[in-house]
């Protein structure tokens, strides 16, 4: 990870684990959802505004490794760095890093920009178009080629 | 449970269990809902159609006693019993049995029918009060004491 | 809520929410498991010890009253007060509060200390017995009466 | 999909949407995983059984589009359809549609067979194997080029 990125953490509750004893493999979206979240909170965006005036950001797709397991009581280490954005779209890759700094899990995804009355897609707002364009610099200089796919 | 009792299966699946081998304690409520749901999808009623119209049911309280645990592969069976029906109140008695015919779960609740809008609550629409009271009566002498609480 | 007593804080990100607009009713028992888990690691008790151990808590019984809904972006703040600690048996009770100080949730649970391997109870470790019982004092003076059912 | 592939029917409820209305997107991967268990019950395989022989399928990676959002009440068919298996190495590709027939999501995963003690992997069981051979015959001619990446 950068030095510059955002991170977020997040702890590793029984809610997340499975019987594999392990945490489950869909929850690992969870917890990059929740790292995306606070991500635009910084800019001081709150999703449920945008939720009330029926537009926000929907997935388009994914993309996911899974490089080792998280267990029980771990802390998680996620970030969040954008790698494209034009438009309506936005492309962010994730990690999530344990607290040895061990790579568990490789993320990417796209999301749209969409009006949820019509399910069409409008631009970006100004805000955040701008936010992510200035930490597209850095992540084009700090990630490593495999993320860029 | 009552012989004529409506009954719902739900699998086990590891979604539902945690690393203690068992399903997560909060999936319960989970399986209750689901039965609840298809419970009222055989008076033919689509909850998204009451979304739409803004109104529905919210929970009120709930209590519940965790007797076996359940595992993954189990196959559950689920009842919903209307143990009382009146104005905008309905409470349901609930048991989850595993395929033994042990009781795992007890749990009884109390919804309000509410108009999502203003959050009032409202009468029960007529053809879910008419169904719930019918099965109210079969409910009142087949379940045991400690539901009717 | 005492003073004293320990809480914890929980965001409500969008895999919380349901179709509704408002938390699903099972999640709020997530988030009072996440508390309980927090309390318990104040006292430096990692869940995944004792799990290695073969040994820990049950949830046997529990009862919920949902007072008003929390949203996506709510922060809730949670408190865990014993109640009753005796032999295996650890009662909690627990709320769930927003940012207005508005009570959310009022919830209560019963605990067995349990040997995984068996499934019999065992004494509580001492550690945990102590931590529960100086807290279990403040708990007496502080929580209103309808707590204490 | 093809007449023969096995298909699996998962209805959506409260649990599954979110504050968007729609199904929350970690939870299209709870939808394939039933399904891929499903699957592996055809062949009368409960996992449940490999677990407590230590042993099993863990996920490596993963790929999804998502092209319609299912909402509540929504009946899904899930196929599942292996398009390589090889030593420990298993991958599968899988759609949800809707009642309609329209395609909803659009996945494909890796899974590896493991030892769960020693985290290392061992050849799949040699039914699954077969059972996942026989099936990729059918695959290789029945599924469109873009899912056999």
């Amino acid at each position: 990870m950068s030095e510059n990125s955002f991170t977020w953490q997040v702890r590793v509750y029984f809610e997340d684990t499975d019987a594999g004893g392990i945490v489950y493999y869909a929850n690992y979206l969870k917890f990059c959802e929740r790292a995306r979240t606070e991500w635009l909170r910084r800019l001081n965006i709150s999703q449920q505004d945008y939720l009330l005036k029926q537009q926000g950001f929907v997935i388009v797709d994914l993309s996911a490794k899974y490089r080792r397991s998280a267990r029980l009581d771990d802390l998680l280490t996620i970030n969040c760095v954008p790698v494209l954005v034009r438009g309506a779209k936005l492309r962010l890759a994730q990690q999530i890093l344990n607290e040895q700094g061990e790579l568990l899990f490789d993320f990417a995804c796209s999301l749209a920009y969409v009006n949820f009355k019509t399910g069409r897609p409008q631009p970006i707002p100004d805000a955040i178009l701008a936010y992510a364009k200035a930490q597209l610099v850095k992540a084009e200089a700090s990630l490593s080629s495999q993320l860029e796919h």
